[in-house]
């Protein structure tokens, strides 16, 4: 690393708070809780695949920790810890302190420090791997070696949806592949609409207290960055079941809902992708917890379908037919059948 | 991610050892051991910056991994689990069945995990997250919790360096920094020199038994990647303290030896990097622990230093006179003093 990219290190050094030994040493040192297993994810963010090159630094050191979060969200675990690695072209001030700024915004919400990482020169691009806690169950003495391993962990895994559960998705769907097609001149919005969904695009909000909220709760769940139908369909091949869902119950905000007949706006919200909402699997018991859950969280959750036998998803319209893989816009995503 | 770079999962996909829960969901699922610390460390390797583009994929693979091992073994730290960011411009088969086979051979090596990851497209890059385990010193209950957070961990750190410690260096330096001056052709090298130091260049060994031996014997340690000099200078500014080293006493093999009269050597072994050995500090009583562990261990661990009061780092020649910063060819390390 030449001398030039250690001055970047500066915009990094804010002392870790939860750290025996934060960034400067060969590797940072964690004081992991007891009782508990860690949840590890990586996530990669490259300029013109991921992100536009003039996308405002500030947004985006906050999504590069948001996706990420969202990760952990999905799995239960309480995010404690990051690491960067930070590959830039040059080293441009105003831009890294924009950057550093919106990175510790997100990381501050959520809770998680920022530990380590590395800084090299290259095309622009960020690698994340977060670091979160999930409690362990305790399992009693005589239980064997593989239940043991097999993890007796609270984490919310994609392979333990059952039949008859109902699926649930948070929030709302469609915004931030709506403001990309409006980005990308693909649709025509008026101002509070591209506001809204803009921000929806730049600064998702990784559902972490939900996540926590429905361990012991859920059966399964994921965060859903590749578009509902994709991610749920991870969901299925992994617990090897079938699902149906409703698409007159998939949850729209009333700037979104005005959008309905526009041609891709079906596309965008099944298979738009970029939401950070959580989908997740519970039994019919678990509604008036999931009620109340909502509440107090403050965040929609809707039942929009139901675990059943065999492979495969279908979407059903108002009218209770099944809607075409064209109709529904997820022609592309015939793999997850 | 397309579903082209999916396929690119499957050469990463072997199932984990020691995870409760490897790829393929969120977040990896992994069982920390009681009363340890986790010792964290990202490292990024970009094309044209840290290696060629027709590098052997099996060579850069295990060397991706074994760098990053390298700064676990300079804390002290038993390898665990590691995360594979890997941006690619396009899908090669061939390539990638090399790559994954040049990491999982060292990853087998070193018994460390490939646990999760991410593969993106993009410049040709990676960055490894390792992810390895320090004891913790019991800490009595009345201990203020400032001790408790300080850590009683026995990793090596950078900042332990103490007065009268006896500075060591591990194997030999400067062949990897011979090795590329011969292939940018700054110096001619017969066939059996290039072999061997090519091998250093491609192929290095991380000192991870060594580095959990020095737990309780060493009072700081780093590993030399970017050169002695300046690897030492990190421990020198953050132990507060200054050193002596003798240029007569700098490890070196029989081959490398025989170089010793060639114009750029010296900058080679004092400021080369990609050694990947560790230099550590320890006080004069350990002497004869580590000349047992040399011999248990089979590696050369040579005194060639001493801590000393004030700042900076002066390199004494056969003669003991100091020698001057361009002699010592490492005029662009100034600001180690």
């Amino acid at each position: 690393m030449s001398a030039e990219f250690d001055l970047i290190q500066r915009y990094f050094l804010r002392p870790a708070q939860s750290a025996i030994l934060g960034g400067g040493d060969d590797a940072a040192l964690l004081q992991p809780t007891e009782g508990h297993c860690l949840a590890v994810s990586s996530d990669t963010l490259v300029v013109d695949v991921h992100f536009f090159a003039d996308t405002d630094p500030a947004q985006l050191g906050w999504k590069a920790l948001a996706v990420n979060l969202s990760d952990l969200a999905a799995m239960g675990a309480k995010p404690r810890w990051v690491t960067l690695a930070l590959t830039l072209p040059k080293v441009d001030d105003d831009w890294l302190l924009n950057f550093a700024s919106g990175l510790y915004r997100c990381a501050d919400q959520y809770g998680i420090d920022l530990v380590g990482g590395d800084t090299t020169q290259g095309n622009l691009s960020m690698t994340l791997t977060v670091i979160g806690e999930v409690p362990i169950c305790p399992v009693s003495s005589d239980a064997d070696a593989h239940a043991q391993r097999e993890g007796r962990s609270l984490a919310l895994r994609r392979d333990g949806a059952q039949l008859g559960d109902t699926v649930w998705v948070s929030g709302e769907l469609g915004e931030a592949a709506l403001a990309l097609a409006a980005m990308q001149g693909r649709m025509l919005l008026d101002f509070d609409s591209l506001e809204a969904f803009s921000r929806r695009l730049h600064m998702p909000e990784p559902r972490v207290a939900l996540g926590l909220a429905l361990r012991g709760v859920a059966h399964s769940a994921i965060d859903v960055s590749d578009g509902l139908l994709a991610d749920l369909g991870h969901i299925l091949s992994a617990s090897g079941v079938s699902a149906v869902i409703d698409y007159s119950s998939l949850p729209l905000s009333p700037l979104a809902a005005k959008l309905a007949d526009h041609a891709g706006f079906m596309r965008s919200v099944l298979a738009g992708g970029d939401d950070y909402e959580l989908c997740f699997t519970a039994p019919a018991e678990a509604e008036p917890v999931l009620t109340e859950l909502s509440k107090q969280l403050g965040i929609r959750l809707t039942a929009i379908g139901r675990i059943e036998a065999g492979s495969g998803l279908r979407v059903l319209d108002a009218q209770g037919q099944c809607m075409s893989v064209e109709q529904a816009g997820f022609d592309h995503f015939s793999h997850v059948e």
